[in-house]
């Protein structure tokens, strides 16, 4: 994953704890040859905001430290990454301790904790209600959209996913400005995927007002939740969308072009601000 | 989703709320031409047990009350169908309330709440740590699979998969024997598809010790855990496998075979249970 941008902006202290995306195992092929192949990492990373347990991510671990910040950052359970002092991953432990300069914690933890919504079932655990109140006061800018932009970025993230094509069982998720590809991650879970786009944005202060997002994974509704939460306009994916994904589009004036592959795609939502001339 | 046995065995009163799968919406082809087109539902079903809540998923909502069955039981939150008095799903509250004979709610539960790792990012929600303390108490049965087998099932599924061929954003999860698909079920989250086989395995009796797991997803940590739970001892998966999947399933015994499509596969664990030339 490059880095965006350059900037001087406050930073927070950081480990540089990411691993190795996969391993080396041997496996049988169908005909009961030996096979040398690649099988992507999953290990747990628990998250420790100024030492209380928040959650605890399966996750690829090629870059921890964002990952977690853009769980963070997400879930709306830390406002502003000026408030964030040091991100800490020590694997021997699974853990990230993340301390705040003013070490008091996340806010109104226990209220946060008590109205958690544990969900499953899209790749995702856990949505805390201040996740939902928050929602309908994202206001994104509208966007425009070319063909030839859908055609131009579905044709440049075949070229990114690596550990897909080594090892399968990621899915990839990417920042994009028009049709250049600003940040690629994979990981074990598209919403890990998303998480830390959204820590690597925080940290170098992107806006997503101008910006694409795309994944490989489906668009269900909690991840259309995140992509409003980074502020970007336009969601693209290979996969196919849910009823509630869609309806949540809609509401927040999301541009949903799903089932993008090759020359095909279909619009589900914001139909308007495609140019399919363009 | 038929059912596989019929029995006169004790079985909770139940409601039967299962919703259609796809919904009709019109969309926008890459021309901008209209396109009438069906998507996934997904829907939040909270599960209660004796009026107290303990989880939300999201789900396609075909079989609520399976899928709240197995969740307790693949959580083993419960550890005996005969507890359960009735299972009653109410869309129009995202609920669906468990009523135990007891009326006791979960046993431990303010234990098991407080153990509680809360995951994310393979598509799934919760794994209460009385799942992991009990994992390694299952024994499953050593079972040999002729290749004959493997083609056949991977080539029998493909007729079963019909909200993915009409809607996409789901995966399948089937419960075979030999190669017969004794059940097939498609969710929103292959977590969710698992547990619903598991809530049917549950009201039939149904031994997973001669059965053999399919599913579209990948074989992460946690669907390896549910399989186990479920005593079956066979693996099989369209997509890849991660280390920790991988690790489990050799600690257990599981032989998982993975990137199973047309007349390939490979064995990742248990290569000496396959019989190459069956």
């Amino acid at each position: 994953m490059p880095t965006a941008r350059k900037t001087t902006a406050y930073r927070p202290s950081m480990t540089s704890a990411g691993l190795p995306p996969t391993h080396s195992v041997d496996a049988l092929d169908q005909e009961g040859g030996l096979l040398h192949t690649r099988i992507a990492g999953e290990y747990p990373l628990t998250i420790y905001v100024d030492g209380r347990e928040v959650v605890t991510l399966m996750t690829l671990g090629t870059y921890p430290e964002t990952l977690a910040l853009g769980f963070l950052r997400n879930q709306r359970l830390i406002q502003d990454i000026e408030e964030i002092a040091s991100v800490d991953v020590n694997w021997s432990e699974e853990s990230v301790h993340i301390a705040t300069r003013h070490g008091k914690g996340i806010a109104d933890w226990e209220e946060k904790m008590a109205h958690r919504s544990v969900t499953s079932g899209c790749g995702q655990g856990t949505v805390f209600s201040c996740v939902l109140d928050k929602l309908y006061e994202v206001r994104l800018p509208r966007a425009t959209v070319d063909r030839s932009t859908i055609y131009g970025l579905v044709k440049a993230v075949a070229g990114e996913n690596e550990i897909y094509k080594a090892a399968g069982a990621v899915h990839g998720c990417a920042l994009c400005r028009g049709e250049e590809i600003l940040l690629f991650v994979e990981d074990v879970g598209r919403h890990n995927a998303a998480d830390t786009i959204s820590g690597r944005m925080w940290l170098d202060r992107i806006s997503g007002n101008d910006k694409i997002f795309y994944t490989t994974g489906r668009l269900t509704s909690e991840i259309v939740m995140k992509i409003a939460h980074m502020g970007i306009p336009v969601l693209l994916s290979r996969s196919g969308v849910t009823h509630m994904g869609l309806e949540l589009a809609r509401d927040l004036g999301i541009t949903m072009i799903a089932r993008a592959k090759g020359k095909q795609f279909i619009v589900y939502s914001g139909g308007e601000n495609i140019d399919f001339g363009g």
